[in-house]
């Protein structure tokens, strides 16, 4: 993997990041394809939303139907018919989140499926055998997220366990086939000395990016962006370095201006599945009456097949009767949307003006109640 | 409309429909759009699978959104963004069907939304009036349709009246622009001699094309077939003959081969959502263990994108996983199967070869429960 810095404009910074399986420009937005598809949505679909990298789930594809089958059929690539570059994480967050008993032991973390209840074992060795076999560009090592609030005691506990797995995991990428690149993750909780010391720590295993994990986790949004900075700030500039799980568009253009290159989240089409639009004027939601007899596009001017063909008239008329297209069609939307703004981002800081776009964002985006909640959205989407 | 016949090959023939919105070439499957969407489709996919022409339900718009939205809105065409030839049934259908009450008088019939359970009065002339307000290519007088077995007296009662109904619906038609042309609807229940005079007095009636209606609900296949027989060899010749709501890819097969030029059925699209693939070797239930590993297409050879582009297995994974993306790209394979399957019967009448393809159809296609069933899927897709 190859990571070029082409400019920089404060914090905020544009790359191109080379994969065996393609380039992406960064900063980037990658769809989730949590069971290896974005719901409702093709390869095909995903290329004309302008996405270039998405990523999977561990714990699901683990799951069902199997890391072993989907290596024996090709890997995921040929599985799920994308020839763009994947990321995928390492399970841990969904063991924690979606998973019963969730227990941590020096070993690994045991859970019980959420499809059967059947009983695994996860441990850093297993994590990194599951992406090996489903052949990632970029993977993980298993970490323990922790929620916030947490004893100062326990997050760096927690953290030196991490630390302990992200080497175990290390240890056996080293023996793959080289192929795949692997991102640290940094943890260190809700306390700006246990994130530094974090960051140092998880840079001197050197791996080829860093994951910021543990933020949108239940901190107020101004201490999340705190923990943000500092971690960028502390991250080697000349890898990527990947916000975890976040977040709304606001969230997007905060944390590109804090010098984050990579973004996940579930927003863009889990709401458009519960009828919400992305605009660039706000979140519109799609079964209010206003819009039963609106001719109108979502959002005029937006290059999207959806804007480009349906009025919200339709589309309402389409969510409020439960078609399958609603979800479609919705996801497509915000998913260029998302898109969208990340490449406009990415012409700013080319010219030079982010800040400009910045505050240009902000006087047109109506923030709402998603933009102050600080659920984590990490990457899953089940 | 005009209706060219360009090859007869027995009593299967060939024809050009002109309407409003373009050309159909017939024999044609028309995918079902109940609510203005054929499920989990957009009109570029459908354009995709060879669809000429689209069926969409009068009752279930007239209910929601409402027709006169529909109509303020420019029509149906353009609220569903589809450009092509469009055709209502009358609503009739769906109130027996779907709704609650269904008490049928000289008037009307009064039923209660299937939705929320409010009371209604669909008479011919509203039936002719929302059609109009839809602005379809081709619509349908309302009539009555029985289920079977029923006695004689009420079948001779029962068509009598859907004749009166079709006089009523006649008059109101043809006050309108014109730009819309009216199928009449054959009735006659199980019987072969009310079936005939029903032919006889509805064409005497003088419609643009006639529908076969109250076929493959709960009779003997053998007698739909003769019933079918019949009704087709008295329609005359220089007008399209259409059979509702019928049928798996054998009946198919069997009406072209008795003059049916325009089909519609939810089979293709519903059974998709159910996890059946049509093939020529008949149907596939995609959930089966023995798909778990495949790595083959649904149908070798086929030109679809789901067949272009996925494996069994990964079909099977998003179908066991209910991804949304599963009932789109069944849907999506199914109607190309069907539409193909059309293409193929046209390719061979024009060749003078329809006898042969029908014999190497049976041959290789294995039939399966849904044939022997009867129950009519009569465009109600919701």
């Amino acid at each position: 993997m190859k990571f070029e810095l082409l400019k920089t404009d404060g914090a905020a910074r544009v790359a191109r990041l080379s994969t065996a399986h393609g380039p992406v420009d960064t900063p980037a937005f990658m769809p989730v394809g949590t069971q290896g598809s974005v719901k409702s949505l093709t390869p095909e679909d995903l290329r004309r939303t302008g996405a270039q990298i998405l990523l999977a789930n561990t714990y699901h594809l683990f799951l069902r139907p199997g890391h072993r089958l989907i290596g024996e059929l090709g890997g995921l690539h040929r599985f799920m018919s994308w020839d763009g570059p994947i990321l995928t994480d390492s399970g841990g967050f969904q063991v924690y989140s979606l998973a019963a008993l969730g227990k941590v032991s020096e070993e690994g973390v045991r859970f019980r499926s959420h499809l059967d209840g059947s009983e695994h074992l996860l441990t850093p060795e297993l994590s990194v055998e599951i992406q090996q076999a489903l052949g990632a560009d970029i993977i993980h090592p298993l970490d323990e997220c922790l929620a916030h609030p947490v004893h100062r005691a326990e997050t760096e506990a927690s953290q030196a366990l991490t630390l302990r797995w992200a080497a175990r995991a290390k240890a056996v990428h080293s023996r793959g086939s080289g192929r795949q690149a692997m991102f640290g993750i940094v943890q260190g909780g809700g306390y700006q000395d246990v994130r530094r010391r974090a960051v140092e720590e998880t840079c001197a295993l050197e791996f080829d990016g860093y994951a910021i994990g543990g933020l949108a986790v239940g901190e107020p949004k101004p201490l999340m962006l705190d923990l943000l900075e500092l971690s960028a700030a502390l991250l080697p500039k000349d890898r990527p370095r990947y916000l975890m799980g976040v977040g709304t568009p606001p969230d997007l253009v905060e944390a590109v201006a804090r010098g984050v290159d990579l973004f996940d989240c579930v927003l863009p089409t889990r709401n458009a599945r519960n009828g919400q639009l992305f605009t660039a004027h706000g979140v519109l939601t799609i079964k209010q009456a206003r819009y039963a007899a609106d001719p109108t596009p979502p959002e005029e001017g937006c290059a999207c097949y959806t804007c480009r063909t349906f009025s919200l008239a339709y589309l309402r008329h389409l969510f409020v009767g439960r078609e399958l297209l609603a979800y479609r069609l919705l996801s497509l939307h915000n998913l260029h949307f998302y898109l969208a703004l990340l490449a406009d981002m990415r012409a700013a800081i080319l010219r030079g003006t982010f800040d400009a776009f910045r505050t240009r964002f902000f006087e047109r985006y109506a923030v709402s109640s998603l933009d102050v909640s600080s659920e984590n959205l990490a990457d899953t989407e089940a």
